[in-house]
């Protein structure tokens, strides 16, 4: 049976099953999950079916609390129920949870996991909302990848009937929600042979019903509150079997094996790091650069975290490992250790005790924290922590990927460490929000992945301001399948859709030694070398980078298309990576095209079909001079005159270097001072409204309209002007 | 500085120190904690002020959501705030709790723990919710007996100020908020000497003032939101400090020794069980009987849970522990154990791999969970776990409290096992829902609190039918301070309000040999005896009683009261206990009813001094024969037709020994059968309307009144009634 090979992000990866195999959805959105709702409910909208046929009636409700109790109420009518949620939405989400797994009832909860706000808001991704959960009676599963939130997402929807307990099936927010992959996507045959039809006619014969009428949600009391409690410990205790059972069916019919817990790495490693999520991408390579190197080392990656298999566990862990990390992407202040560090360490201890360790003592356990609010998890990272549990005296507890000049809990770790991978082109897009050029790498990640033999990744970063913003599209593609969990760090290919960013963003810093660098111009190949920041040049020469230009906008003025660069670029990049012939890149580029702006008509796409063939033609290499010229330099981010806090905390988040930032810059309370915006200077504006008093008829609407009060109104008596200045305009 | 001794329950305890330290209070009602809100109310409208003079604000908001925001609000805003909550209603309060702590504010939310609701509704007491906010960032600081709760809400309110973060205050519910006790009452000056005025200032400087504009609830991006995160670290490490110097600062002016972990036992104790809430006072009962035998054992109460101090646990504990029991009274399935067992094995277990293990080697820790929605932990489970901790091979984990046939997690323990404790009085009486039985017995605690030096504690038990159910009053009272914080399970006195319980209760159970037993009686002391179930009688016999009948009813409508005969039997039993002298207990109870009824007026008033003066003249010892008499039996709780699950299960359930049902005898989900209610003849009504076809114009209130449907309308054609058999009304 061949599976179709789609591209796609992890949400649309786990709503997919979702979709496929529930028949109520009740949704309310919340970033980064928001997208598996509104796939769910523009499914249902066009008729498309789950695998019984019957179309999944979508509900919207008023909030996550809504959301939880219609799922409630749907399993207890018997159907088949899944929501999605994040972060606050989760929390909101809790006292119906206690209640649903109390229960004993089947359903998933599909959770991008996302940071729960604290001194401040955060969109991103963390552990800190599924930690809140974990005291809840749901079982928690975790995917690390896009093909693992597809994969375990119908694990979990299997598992849930056959467990008879709700699942909370969660991936990390941005990084695996957003993240767009290859991936082998499974068909109705796959779900269908995943379900236990008895498990489902048993969850179908709860059902309140009439006919037989129950009695549930009763009041207990002292007297026996605590004995019906125990009563459900057989179906916990046999979730982590059922839940395996689930994965080997999966794996017998799909091919792809997991188990609750998957070890890799040396078979006798002296150091093992524990985690979950999807920084495990980043410490597998890792761990391969280091095994391969001929270090005993390892990776544990949970799946199944409540409950909690600790014989599954120390199965996994290599009885020589005398070392072990633990890992965490959360924080819990005040606890004396964050949650899955005290689960191993627990375990560990019990086994100590009973006589059931793997190994002859009690490992040395220490606990590291990385990663809050999406914060970046590379390979030197990991490597950092194999270091420290290579210390004579390992620290007990850590925090990684900042520098903590305060408590002094960060390790450090040396940026300039890689792992091999070397078979794997890395390829990096500068663009301005609503340009286009995140879309057009989506599209180039589906092309290389859906038309070559060749695995596909494709992650953008966006700063939080919307349309006008940068935005930074992270391409991997490669023969084997991508690990790589994490911004790119060292590009083969960066291309720049914008010349104005040059003088704000670092756009090279990834640069490695003889990269291309395609950079859309409107300045001649011989006149833009002096038109570069000098910073600019200096990277260019200093790094031995081919220089490529295009004329984006010129191409697609000429073109019809006004600003939208998008296309050109695209077709240049294909033209330079050499991933597909250039002929075939075009045609499919040409079918991309036909299939977002077909319905516009033809005239739309025959300006973009031009734009595309003129492209080629508008490409043209820079000979690079061996010396910086000229007068342009990168802006400063804010002017020197700035408060201090301005100086030297907000132009260094404005300048994309936040990442640096210790933690001594940031007001413990989350407190900042007003007034700041001033001095960010964005210059996106391509035009600047002037008031002109000839054609002015007072309407106001100037200054209504305009979001940055360019124009502003003050109303004031005509008498006062006598004395106003002769330029003063009225 | 003489301080004011007081009879009150916990809620009172800690709402009065909120109150006298609060400006702004946002409350929502949930049992058990809606005592609090409501005094705070009630004060606030009686103009009651707090320590500075004004009068706090208290406002109800829509639910604990909103409360919860409110005191957001009013934190920012620069006010001491202050809520209380309980189980779902703190789960509702989640979300905001991690923003408050976060932005490092002072607050403190009281809890009453309770149950959060799972396979089963409970408004009764354990630490799910309380375990269920753990992670939040607040402070948790718990109290263990009612002057406790007055006394560390002091130290959380002084300690929010100087620790700049916010309190949970806790304490269990129902047996903490509802145990009535006699305690000392903090004055103001006390409570202004525990406040930091610095502090203080410090927080009011805090507020956002249009004069000192600052930006608070940002968003932050990956680049900086850890950093951020982490800068708070060093508010957190400073907790355990401040928290133990506002208890030394409370100790010093009151004399009453606090610390974050206290420890009770042989100063070379080899096992120790480590808990912390109500059942404290059950285990340290348990610890002084065995010390007294010799044992070596001890105890560790938790008082700041978060942050969990583990220096400071590992210097309490003493090094000679090798076996140690961590009892925690919540439940989280699919963990590797619940919350508390896991800190203190993380703590031992760090300090094994630091080597800085008070003794030499890793303790042996065991697990035991208890006391789930106030489940009773009384001393011989404390024994039982004691004697667990002593066995050649612990078990790793445990129940206690329970019979668990099913996965055999539960100790045995010796029900018969008591501690010493001679010297104090336990009585028990049994009444009516609405008769006034409890009221009156809290009257009598307070009257013994506070008019001898001796201490009282009263507790009382219904069921959840509200009026005409049974209460039982558990009154303990004695020269020592009044550790039981379980129901009495041998009373020197028991007395029974209502003769018709008799049949229904097992009234003498815990009736030790020669307790005084008192009973409303309308049959004279010389027809009494062949009145009784004969099951009574043979307790009265084998069991030594001494039987004194008083004719409440009959004294009652001799005074005009009607039934209401609390006062009757109050009386009696001041005059069989012989706690104060008989003229004394006469003039308190005559103060009493002043207090009570005196807005009444005059009539009322003499109406009960009457019954007072009556019950003495009526009160009359009966001879108890030696021989069982009589024809009256017991009732069985439901009929032998029942079906099997109302005979087993609910027939134990209405009996009162719901208790001795094994976990096999409940459905793991929660779902029960219907219709069981109609086998429960409860018998209380007095009276049973009849439908008067004479007097009936048609009106159907009748049917529309009665809540329990005792009379009922059907609407049939007339034509219909010709067949009718003669004897059927219309």
């Amino acid at each position: 049976m061949k599976r179709p090979i789609v591209t796609v992000d992890g949400n649309e990866a786990a709503s997919y099953v979702a979709h496929k195999l529930s028949e109520v959805i009740a949704i309310y959105p919340i970033t980064p999950s928001s997208t598996m709702g509104e796939n769910a409910d523009d499914w249902s909208a066009e008729g498309r079916t789950n695998i019984w046929g019957t179309i999944p009636e979508v509900v919207e409700m008023q909030s996550e609390a809504g959301a939880a109790a219609a799922c409630h109420g749907a399993i207890q009518a018997g159907a088949l129920t899944t929501t999605f949620t994040a972060s606050q939405g989760l929390l909101l989400m809790l006292p119906t949870m206690y209640k649903v797994a109390g229960e004993l009832s089947c359903g998933v909860i599909h959770v991008s996991a996302r940071t729960v706000a604290t001194h401040a808001l955060s969109i991103f991704g963390d552990h800190s909302d599924v930690m809140g959960a974990r005291q809840t009676g749901f079982v928690l599963l975790n995917s690390a990848s896009v093909q693992e939130a597809h994969d375990l997402a119908a694990v979990a929807h299997a598992a849930t009937l056959t467990c008879r307990l709700p699942f909370l099936h969660f991936f990390d927010g941005f990084r695996t929600s957003s993240e767009v992959a290859k991936i082998e996507l499974l068909t109705d045959e796959d779900l269908r042979a995943m379900l236990d039809e008895e498990a489902l006619a048993a969850h179908r014969a709860r059902a309140m019903d009439p006919e037989r009428p129950v009695l549930r949600g009763t009041a207990q009391n002292p007297d026996v509150f605590f004995q019906a409690r125990e009563a459900s410990n057989p179906f916990f205790l046999a979730v982590p079997g059922k839940v395996q059972e689930a994965m080997d069916r999966f794996g017998a019919l799909v091919g792809r094996r997991y188990h609750l817990f998957d070890y890799v790495g040396a078979p006798d490693a002296d150091r093992v790091i524990v985690m979950m999520g999807s920084a495990i991408g980043a410490a597998e390579e890792t761990v391969r650069t280091l095994l391969a190197a001929g270090e005993k080392v390892g990776l544990l990656k949970v799946r199944l975290y409540r409950p909690f298999d600790a014989a599954a566990f120390l199965k996994a862990l290599p009885a020589t490992a005398g070392r072990v990390a633990v890992l965490d992407r959360t924080k819990e202040p005040g606890a004396v250790g964050d949650p899955l560090y005290q689960d191993v360490l627990t375990v560990l201890a019990q086994a100590a005790m009973a006589g059931t360790l793997p190994g002859e003592s009690l490992p040395r356990v220490i606990a590291g924290r990385y990663g809050l609010s999406s914060k970046e998890f590379t390979p030197a990272m990991a490597k950092a922590v194999f270091d420290q549990l290579a210390a004579p005296e390992p620290r007990a507890s850590f925090t990684i990927g900042i520098e903590d000049d305060v408590t002094h809990l960060s390790l450090d770790y040396d940026r300039n460490w890689h792992p091999d991978g070397e078979r794997e082109v890395r390829a990096l897009f500068f663009g301005l929000g609503s340009d286009g050029t995140v879309g057009a790498n989506k599209n180039s990640v589906k092309i290389i992945g859906e038309n070559t033999p060749m695995f596909a990744q494709g992650y953008f970063v966006y700063d939080s301001k919307k349309s006008g913003q940068t935005t930074v599209s992270h391409v991997r593609f490669g023969p084997d399948r991508i690990e790589g969990s994490y911004l790119i760090e060292r590009a083969g290919f960066i291309a720049c859709h914008d010349f104005g960013l040059l003088e704000k963003v670092d756009v090279l810093a990834q640069a490695e030694q003889g990269a291309t660098f395609l950079l859309n111009s409107p300045y001649s190949k011989d006149e833009v070398w002096e038109r570069l920041p000098v910073e600019v040049q200096r990277q260019i020469i200093d790094r031995n980078l081919k220089l490529y230009i295009v004329d984006g906008y010129g191409v697609a003025e000429a073109a019809g298309l006004g600003r939208r660069v998008n296309t050109v670029l695209q077709t240049c990049f294909f033209a330079l990576a050499g991933v597909l012939p250039v002929e075939q890149a075009v045609d499919e580029i040409k079918t991309a095209i036909k299939k977002t702006y077909g319905r516009r008509g033809e005239t739309v796409l025959q300006r973009n079909y031009a734009a595309v063939d003129a492209s080629l033609a508008a490409l043209e290499q820079v000979e690079v001079p061996g010396e910086v010229r000229g007068e342009v330099h990168r802006h400063t981010p804010v002017p020197a005159d700035a408060p201090e806090f301005v100086r030297t905390v907000t132009a260094e988040i404005i300048a994309g270097r936040g990442d640096l930032l210790p933690v001594s810059a940031f007001p413990p309370d989350g407190t900042f001072p007003t007034g700041t915006t001033q001095y960010e200077k964005r210059s996106i504006a391509l035009e600047i409204p002037i008031w002109d008093a000839d054609i002015c008829i007072d309407c106001a609407r100037c200054a209504l309209v305009c979001p940055h009060a360019a124009i502003r109104i003050k109303y004031y008596d005509p008498a006062v002007l006598d004395q106003a200045p002769a330029g003063f305009p009225s």
